[in-house]
Parts: structure tokens; sequence; C-alpha cells
């Protein structure tokens, strides 16, 4: 007899075989609408096969979890718990992935890991308007309390949070988790940047539990070493790259530009719908739409680097890191330069950067060398250098439009620092 | 003095470097729309990485047309011709790409090759209601115009059918052209099906021109082959794959459904477009796009294939390759299973396949051996049983929802062949 | 406890996992040999890449069994057998792998595989001179007995003729084993030659075991295409290409050439080993052997393929596959044009490829279909094609040194049919 | 007309076209014998893919060197020179490549780089006893004469001390440059690493000249971060791995214990012919080469690193890199355990990193920002931390056989420190 199962061809891991539990997972709304989410937002206006979504990669997450529950030797329920958080890991995130996570944190202090917990536990359901009459499978608190699957501790894990299985949390949310081996190598293949590429199974072959925690191996260093430097390349020139990030801005502000909306209402629509909500909601919103659709993005008018600035001008600029005083200053420009509303966009990419992946400052690994633990940076100085490379080349960025270009460019480091 | 140029990371061909004209098309409104139509249309529900658009592979087109114009060592007209010919090839398909294209042949008789000319000819132009106010860019017709490229002979070329410029044609559209080149590798990159991987480079070298035709030296037989069967291949296992196809044909039954719509309006439309556009239409067309948004696909409920059926039977089939009887017959069965309308739908492949690819059955390629010219056939037994290799295993497949199954199964070979 | 392993990391499979049973037979001497025997004798020649050696391909070969094993549900002492057998079916191999097979079967009518089932049962060893003394670790037969593995049985598997367990046989020797899908894939990525990547995974999950037969599922149909397809482009374009097929003619001759010599002596050396004993025999040899180092190769003087030939001709052609006949045309050309011993070497080709690789001829894999078999050629018409495709493009060939090649060339074909 | 041309097949950079004078250097014997060349000594025995030779990676070198010409608009005569100098940089290498360089630099204050400029110079010749009389072909020297291409030019550039031409020298030895491009790659393919890997088309893109010398543009400050850390990673994992280290102690050891050979004998010669040489020079080398067939090798006994040595401790360490000193100690230990002459080497690895690679310590690259140079270290912290990490986890190892291990591994530290 045939029990039921489905193989998936995935670009990255080859054939994934999925069935039973996380099968069920698997046709849940809440991860079949993942397909309608890119992976790495307007990045494909830039690196134009960036089309991948994020069920390709939670499944791709899955697959490694579950290689490395395999090599540690994790018992059933542990394997469970860490292979059902890597595959939901991604499920509470909004359109386009990471690019309005800022909004979403300034306007209601939540990000994409707490709508995840909200979902897994029941608070939250991801239809829009009446699309729930028409399907009528299982969603993924029902299929886990089924399976008898603590709702509690999928969430815990995934949020970098279990108490109790401190190890699987490290699996999922750490200084070098699935998820990222996962996210690297995908987002390689797809930009077709070639820093993403990284052993996997090298480096799940270095881990071990030492003491309820997750360690790496002495001979481990190496890879963790690539892996650092593979990440912080592909936040150089992917994730920050300057003109993705300016489509970016352009899209964070066209949804700010609208003033009552309430931010979870477009967290549960997917990329399309997004887009063509946008479209109807007012001009300026058509406009940005439109300009994205065809790509005719705004320009970079202004740009600074710290070593280039002196130290009052770094106070002003740590200052307008606070999402109101940047507003404040963007307005002000636009009314002395005599520019529409919305057309100018300060970017200081640092705080968000940090929203967008808290990872990238931590470099806190552990490492096991003959039966003693000690830090990474006791093994190899790269590490520490790495933590302290700059991502992007300006700490402060300023766009407009073309046809405002020229008057902000001379006029912005004076208004700026005003 | 570094004069503009663009470097694009492609997926496959590495970096393209595009300037000039080249550059200049690439900017235009009809080439950036392609960002937003997916080149396999449904495709992702099977192979999750197929995400990508029509845009790569007008570029990779372009990037082989311009290595195949240096090795042949095409003079500048001939490879300017070809390569904007390349890159233009496809800026007329519709969202989902091929996917609608038989509703646009039943009602309008036209293809998407036809509204490319008509495109590049600037009699038909692709901006949806106010868009064109914010898009100030030139159009393809005007680059072109200000280029002194004769916009006709673009047209024909795409079309097969210069005469003047006969090898350009082939180049671009015959049994084996750089757009399957291009299409054959990059759908395998991103469904990870490997049948795809050719030797575009090993078949590049082995072309060359003999009375203004385009033939492949003997020793290229081996490289046609494998092209031949890669192709053949990539159809039965991704282009008609059986859960793709029934994506796609709830697709055009939603479009089907909405009695007075004039096709060319849907065509202009990106897929997002398509699909707020079609949710907003009518509760059917609500239906089956949240079912493809959350992939609650219709169910195969019957399926024949060629050799099970006796002559009648065939004649019956072939009779149903007509769409109008074909929808009677669609009808007939929802009213005797008292079934919703259109919750039915009859699949005939084998016509919809030739729309799709009519380059499907050309093997007619030309092999030059010791200065003379043979057909194909005549060095190898391969092609021509490729040829008559059937790319599905049903000739007719009835689906249906979840719900109606059962009642579909037992009923449909009466009704079907009564 | 860490019970001892090794990762040993391949180009094609990547990190492979050995121990136990599989370890100790890794570490005996048969294996160890296999580092020193190039995979494609002298196709680094041609393809500068090709340096690969047995020693990797029956470690792929050991991989590809135990996935196979595993799928299959094979049981242990099952699993044991077979993949014993993947691993050891080439320690028979002399040096430069198929190069001198024909040797060896035309002095002493036995092939590689023979002399496999020879070191397996314990009735030959492997050792050159005094190396024994330097070498205490216990052999293949050993090993086998101290873990209880029938030498016969296995012994039988790698011949194709286990009764007991023909499923085993098929997996390991018959019209696409695992054999074969490790060399086609593996001899592609160390030629950089396009043809021979196959889907291994999806080929292997098609297979299913039917009444103690191993046959291949109905969905399995397109990959088993796609194998034999690459199958015959190795052959064509890598394994007989024209100038590898040269350089192992002037090996083989300058092995024939040595009257006395008894094969089995040079059957056990490595190639190294070959080569530095060839160049003490005699100049002859190490003329031939010097032009090898430094790539200085006979060349085509005359061919002529099947289709130019009248029937009388082709009798006359197949007449010489008898080697003692060819010995004598050769000996013939070389008085009439008075050229040095040696240096006319004339090449049928065909007879040459069944010794090579007997299951180039082989397409008869059973499909099974809704539990019904059939033959693959009832599925497709391609199987049927590919089996009569010409592997080579010709079917006699004359080769002689640079300085001899216009009066052969001349006078060939008369002295050839006279 | 066709003129005279070849298309290589290589595994990394696809189809390579090599004509006119190149493919003249090609056929020559210097070229031609590094076929026979491994690149990576003995890494096979640890890497089973490493069989790669020196021909490849020249080649290699060549076609990265003859893009890089084009990106940076060179002129004919500097192309022609530069491609030569990529072509023919490693003729001089000896058998087993790297291995032996230190017995050479040790008794006759030569390198491989020396070697070459000779043979460019026409200074020495690479045959071997008799084989000049069956080797007509022109050699390198001659080619250039004909070509009227400067010999001492070329041979400067590949020594790096051009004067007239810095630039040229820089794209060939420098920090980074062509030459480690091609080898990372390379040795990353056929060793199955995962490190290697790097954008080679991108890192060329962002090189220029700047007052006669290469510098690299801001925009490539982070190819070049991920250049340095490919090449510590594949130095830690591949070239300095501990087990490929003690094969090839075990070789240089048994060149190290024949009295009165001269160097420049073995130099000439290829891999298969050292092997067969030493088999015949002695019953401690037949042991050791037998040893190294059957991958026999000798294990590490005792090893040590810097922070856990003490100052004094150092000081020992830091004398025992003179090789006299180091074999006094050898023969004192194996005095004192009674261990046979030649069966313990102690490996202090630092200084023979540096023979072997001597740009390991190199990271002043230049990078133009706005027109001003500045040092890599003023961009990025990576770069010099990469510098000042460890290759390998020991300061001093000593590796003896098997059967001597436990009393080495008792006594070393003693008789070491004493």
């Amino acid at each position: 007899m045939v029990y039921k199962h489905k193989i998936v061809r995935d670009s990255i891991h080859g054939n994934i075989k999925i069935e039973g539990l996380i099968l069920n997972l698997l046709d849940t709304p809440e991860l079949q609408r993942l397909y309608n989410i890119k992976q790495l937002g307007l990045a494909h206006l830039v690196f134009p096969g960036a089309h991948h979504t994020r069920l390709e990669h939670s499944l791709g997450t899955y697959n490694i979890a579950f290689k490395a529950a395999n090599l540690l030797k994790l018992d059933k329920n542990d394997t469970e718990l860490v292979t059902c958080a890597a595959l939901l890991h991604d499920i509470g995130h909004g359109p386009f992935s990471h690019t309005l996570e800022s909004i979403l944190k300034n306007t209601l202090d939540v990000d994409h890991v707490d709508l995840t917990g909200k979902l897994i536990l029941g608070d939250y359901d991801i239809f829009c308007s009446e699309e729930k009459e028409f399907i009528t499978s299982p969603d993924v608190n029902e299929i886990l309390s089924r399976n008898n699957i603590n709702q509690r501790e999928v969430a815990d894990i995934i949020k970098g949070k279990s108490h109790k299985k401190q190890y699987l949390s490290q699996l999922l949310n750490s200084a070098i988790d699935v998820d990222q081996l996962d996210y690297l190598i995908r987002d390689a293949y797809y930009t077709g940047v070639a820093y993403g590429i990284i052993d996997i199974e090298r480096y799940l072959q270095t881990l071990t539990l030492n003491s309820g925690k997750l360690v790496v191996m002495r001979k481990g260093v190496g890879v963790v070493e690539s892996i650092l430097m593979a990440r912080a390349l592909m936040y150089s020139s992917v994730y920050f790259h300057k003109t993705v990030r300016i489509a970016e801005l352009m899209l964070s502000k066209a949804i700010e530009m609208i003033n009552c909306s309430n931010p979870f209402d477009f967290f549960k629509m997917t990329d399309t719908e997004l887009v063509s909500h946008m479209k109807r909601t007012g001009s300026f919103q058509y406009k940005i739409f439109t300009c994205l659709k065809y790509r005719k993005l705004f320009k970079q008018a202004y740009s600074v680097s710290f070593p280039d600035l002196n130290e009052q001008n770094i106070d002003i600029v740590k200052n307008l890191e606070k999402v109101e005083l940047r507003r404040e200053k963007e307005k002000e420009m636009e009314e002395i330069l005599n520019i529409p509303a919305g057309h100018i966009i300060i970017d200081i990419p640092y705080r968000e950067l940090h929203y967008t992946e808290p990872r990238i400052d931590q470099t806190d690994i552990m490492i096991i060398n003959e039966n003693k633990i000690k830090k990474l940076d006791e093994f190899t100085p790269v590490a520490g250098a790495i933590k302290s490379r700059a991502i992007t080349d300006w700490c402060v960025m300023i766009v407009t439009d073309e046809k405002h270009r020229d008057i902000v460019s001379k006029n912005a480091e004076k208004i700026l620092f005003s």
C-alpha cells in the first residue's frame, strides 16, 4: 500500500519529500498564501530573476531543519516541533516581505514574527473579505491541535525564546540558523549573485548539542566564517542594493501617505492585492505604483557616509532615525523647495537594517574544542571584523523623482543639517 | 570617458551588457511591463520556483541572438535587426503568457505574435487607463524610428516571415531558434527539472549560412538531437504537466464565463491586474481566483488516451476540438449531473499545444555535410521518433471541483460519447 | 560515543557517509588501487578535465545503490549485497579502464568483469612484485568473509547473472543501472559536456519491484528516454570521440607489438605503472608513449561510413572485425607503402563498442502501468530510434603518423578493398 | 575561408577558443607536459576528484587574462604579452606541483617561477633522456621568437617584476591576480568544496588602470573581500588539509632521503615519471610510494598550536624552521626511540606556506573612489582580519607510521623541547 506523500521539486534542495503532518500544514491557507509573497520584495527590479516566494523558502527551511534534526538525532517530539516551526516561521509576513516591516514596527510596534505567533495561536487569520467561504481546509492552528503539537512551544521556537528547548530555538533563530542557510543560498540562486553559496551539509555536520545548547565543533570554524561573510556580502550587494532600496522607499512612502490606514489590513494582503488596492487609494499611490510597474524609479539626489560627517552632524543623523522627525524634515524640504508631498524621501538605513535582520550583529557563536566551549572570536579575528563592517556606503540618502533631482541635490545638505 | 551602459545579472547567462539602442528599448514601457508577466503562467503551483518573467527571457533571447550574430559574422544592420527582434519578440504577450492564448485565438483569431507586430508598428499600445500620464519615456515604435530601424522588417523576423532576410527569421523563429534555446534552459533552471539543460554555445558554433539560409554543420547533429529531446521532455513534464494544465483550464474558464469581455482589454493587463480585475467581475470568477490563490484546484475526474479509443470515439474527440462543441458538451454534462455552470471543463490538449508552440512539430532542420545539404532525418532516426511521440498521456481529460468529482467520474464516459 | 565513519566529499553527490563494512572495503588495496586508474583512459587529451578515476566512480555507484536500496525498502541482507557489489564492481579494471579491454578479450577471452569476480572470490590478487610486504590490510575477499557476505552472490550480481536475486542484478547491471547513472553524470561533469546531465533522484523514485523484477513506473518513461539519449550522446561525443579513439588505438598498438606479453601482467598495473613499464619495453613503445605524453597523436588518413559502401565492401569490413585479419591487413599496407611496423592502425569501432558497453543495445526496459507490464517501446518510439542510431560517423578509419598521412590517404581505399 | 582554431571544453569557463600564437604555444612540449602534472599534488587522496592538472589551469588563466585585457582595452602588444605570460606562467612546475617546492628552495634556492623564466629564455629544456628525438615541434622560446614577443618581458611579467608594464605584472602576479581567480574556482570545482566560488566577471569589471597601475573601483570592495575569504578558506580546508599535508610530507621525505640527487633531475619529470623513478631508487622509497599508492598514510603523533606554547618553546619552534636543524631533531628522535630512518617527520607549516603562496600575506590592494586612491583597509576591516587569521591549527606536527605512533606520541613533546 502506498501512503500519501508529495515530492516537491525545489531548485535548491532537489526533490523534497513531504508527508503526514507537514503535508497537512503545507495545504493550509496560511502557507499557500506565501506563494503570493515575493521573498525579496522589489529586488527583481534590479535582479530580474528574484521573483521567488516565501513558500519556497519555507519549504527549504523545513528541509534543512529536518536534516539537522536527523544529524543531531533529536527525538520524535523535538523533530516535530522544530520542523513545524521551520515550515511556519514566515506565515506572518506581509506583502513584499520585509519592505513594509518598518511601517508595522513604527505604528503598532509588532513585526512579522509576532504576527506569525498570533496565526499559530489562532488569534488572527489571513483571509481577506469573503474568501473564507470558498476555502474549507483547516488552518494551521487546527492542524497543530489535531496532531497534539504544542502551539505555544512552536511560536516560542520561532521567536527564539523557547526556554525548555533552547537548542530548538537556536536551530531556527540565532546567529547562524537554518532560516539563514536557506535564504542565503536561495537568494544567491535567484539573483545570480555568487556570494551566497555556502556548504549547508558541512555546516550541519559540525553542529552538536552540549548541555542543552547548540554549539559548533572546532572544525566548523571555517564554514562559520564563510557563512558570516556570505551574509554580509548579500546584505551589501542585494538586500541593501541602492536601487532596490529606492524602490522599497517608494513603496513605503505610498503606504505612509494614506493617513488612516490600519497596517493590519494590508498585512493580510498578497503582493498582488496590495498593488491593486493601492492603485485605487489615491492619485499619489496610483502614480507610485505605475512608476514601479514600468520601473521609473526615484533617483538618489544626495548621500553621505559616516566618515565624511563631523560629530555634530552625526548627532543630527542619529536624531533622524526617529520616524516622526524624519517625516518633518522631508516636509520641510518639500516646502522650501516647492516639491509636491511624498516626493522627497530621506533614508537612514542603519536602524531599518536591524528591524529586517536582527541577526546581522550576532556573531556570538559558541565553539566546542576538546570539550571546552569558547567564543568564536577566540578562534578567528574574521567574525569580529565582519560585524564591524559597514553594509551600505551611505548613512543618509535623499531620493526624489527625476524632475526634482537637481534642485534637491543642490540644497539637500544645507537643509538637512540646518 | 565612460559611455552609458548597464550590466544585468542574469541567472542563466551571467552578466549581460546592455547599451545604446538595446538599452533604450529595455527602458520602454512595453518591455518593462514584461517584468509583470510570468513566463510559465501558473506552473509555479506545481514547480514552486517557476516565477520567472518574460522580461528575463527577452533579455536572454537577446543575449543569445547577439552571440549568434557575432559567430555568424553578420553585418551591423543584420545584427541590429535580429537583436532588436529577439529583445522584442514577446512584448505582445498577455497576462500569464500562453495560458489565455487560445481564448484570443478562438475569439479574434490573433495570437501574441500578431499583437507584438502591432506594438512594433505603432498600431496599438499597452497602457491601461490613465497610466500614460505618468510614463513619459518613448515607446518601442519611437525608439526604432529614431534609430532608423525598419519596424516592418523587425516584425517580419519575429513572425518568421522575413523574405529578404530569411536567415534572420530562422535564427529567431524556426525548428530550433534562439528563443527556444533560452526558454528551455531558463525554464529548467527555475523549475528545477533536469531535462532542459542544453549546450547553447556548442549549438551556436555549429550554425552557418548557406545560400542565404541558416543550416547546421554535420558535427552539430548530436546537439540538435539533444535540444529536440529536451524540448519534448519539457513539454511532457512541465508545460503540459497535468496539474499545471488543470490550473490553466480554471483560469481560462473564469475568463470565458464573462460573456461580453473584449479579449484586447485583458491582453494589455499584467498577471496582477488580471487577477484583481477578475475577482471583481463576478462570483464565479471570485471563487476561481480565490481557489487559485490558495491552491485549491479542480481534480481530474476522467481521462482517456488515443490507444484506448475506438475509431468512432476518436471522431467524437476530434469533433470536440471545436471550442463551441466542447462548450456545449460541458453544459450538457453540467445539466445532466446538476452541477453549477463553469464547474466542468473538458480538455482536448492536442490542438492547444499547437497554438502554444507551433514549432513542436518542426524538425525540418537542414544539415550541411561536405558541402551537401540534407535533412536531419538522413543523419539520425531520433528526430522523427521525437516528433511522433505523445506529449500528454491523455487525449481527453475532464476536470471538476472536489465535490463533484465522483459523480463526474461515474458518468463522464457515457455522456461524452453519447 | 562516536562510532567510526568517514565523510567523503564527492563532486557529484556531495558528502557521502561511509561506515562499517563499506568503510572496511574502501580501505582494501583493491579499491585504493582504483585511485590510480583513470575513468576515461586517454580522454583527457581531448577533454582536459577528464582525469577522474575509477575510485570516485565506485564510490558514486555505491552511493546511488544505497539510495535505491532505501527507496525500494530492501532488507538488510539485500542492501548489503547490492551496495558491496556496487562499490566493488570495477576492481578488476586494468590500466586506462576500457582502453585495453579488447586486447584482453582477444587473447584470453576474459573481460574486467571476470577479473572482478576472481578478485572477489580470492582467485587472484592485484599486487605487483614485492608490494604485498608493505600492505598488511585485509583484501576484499577477507573483509567479505569476516562479514558473512556471500562472495559468489556479490560476483553474480556484478555479472548481471544472479538468479536468486534478479532485481539486485538488474539494479547494478541492466539496460539502465546505477553504474550508468553515475558514470554519465560524472563523465559529463569532468569533460564539461552538457549531455550527461540526468535526474538520478527522479529515476530512482520511479523504480519498483514486481514479481521479483525491477520495473519502471509509467511516469518514469520521460526520465528513461532522457537517460537513453544522454548515453547515446556521451558515446558519440566523448567515449568514441575521434581523437580520443586515435590515442587509445596508439596505446593498444604499443601493447599489441610486444609479442610475448601476458595480458594478466599489465592488467594488474595502474596507469602510471603501465606507462613507465612500456617505455622500457622497446623503442616503438618508447616512441608511442613519448608521443602520448606530449600529445603528438596519429592522424586520420582515411575513413568511410556504412551508407557510402557497397555490399561487397561491407562484407570486407565485417571480415576485418576479426582481429588477426585486421592485423594482416595493417601489415600488408605497411609493406606496400614502406611504412615501419606499428604505424598503420585500422579501426573498426562497432565490435569494440560492444565489448566496452554491452548495455548500449539494451533498451528492453519494462514499464508498469495500472498493474500491467509492457515494453518501453509501447510507450515511446524514441527508445527504438536511439538504439538504431549510429555512434560513430565512420565504420572504418585508418590512422597513421603525420609523416605518412598523405601516402596512406592516397592508397588506403585501394589496398583496403583489394 | 576557415582559419585554424581550436575550441577547448573547459569545465570552468566553458568553450575556450584558441588560435594563432596561443594555439602554437599550446602545442609546445613545455605546455603539453603540464597534462601530466596534477594541480594539487596529492590532494586527491583526501578529495577524490582533485586530479585536475596544470594544463587546465594554464588554459583557464589565459582565458581570464584575455577577458581582462579586453575589459581594460589593452592594446595588441600588451594583450599578447599578458596572455602569453598567463598561459606560460606554470611551465616550470615540477612533479606534484607545489609539493616539492621546498626541497628545490632549500637545496638550490630557486623556485618554479625561476624555472619558468629559464624555459622562456631558452636556458633550460624539459625533455627527459631521448624524448627529444621524437618531438620535433618547436619549443616556447622559439614560438615567442617567431612572433617577435619579448621573452624577457614575458618572464618579468610572470615574476611580478615588470617595471615598464607594472599593470601587466599586477594582472598576473599580485594580491589578487588572474592566476588566483582561476585556481580558486577550479580547485573548488574538483574538490567539491564550496568555498572557492567567486564571481570572476564581477571582479574583472571593477578593475581599472590609474597612472600605469591596476586598481579596483570602490564598488569592487565586496568582491575583493569575497576572494580574500575564499583564498583563506581554501588554504585551511584544502591546500593545508592535515591529511593532504601528511601525504606530501611523506613524498618529500622519500626524495630527501636520496642523498646525491640533483633536484633539477626530478624537476623535469612528470608525476608518473617521478613515481616510477623513485620506486626503483631504494627500499625506503619503494615503501613510501607503495604506501601512497594504496593510501596507507603516516599518522599525526603530536601537534601543538601557538597559543599553547610558552615563549621559550616558540623560540625552539621558530628555530626548527631551518631545515638542517629540523632534520637533526628528526634523527635525534628516531635514535632515542629506536625508529628506522625516515619514519619521523616534523612539520613546521608556516614557512612552507609562504614558499607555496607568497601572495597569502598580500592584501595591499588599492581602491579608487571618486578619483582618490586609498588602501583596501580604509574601506573594510575584513581584509586585515583575514590576513592575521591562522591557516593551520598546528604550528608543529609530528607524523610517523601507524606502528610507531604510540611511542612517538608519548615522547614527542619531551624530545622536541629538550
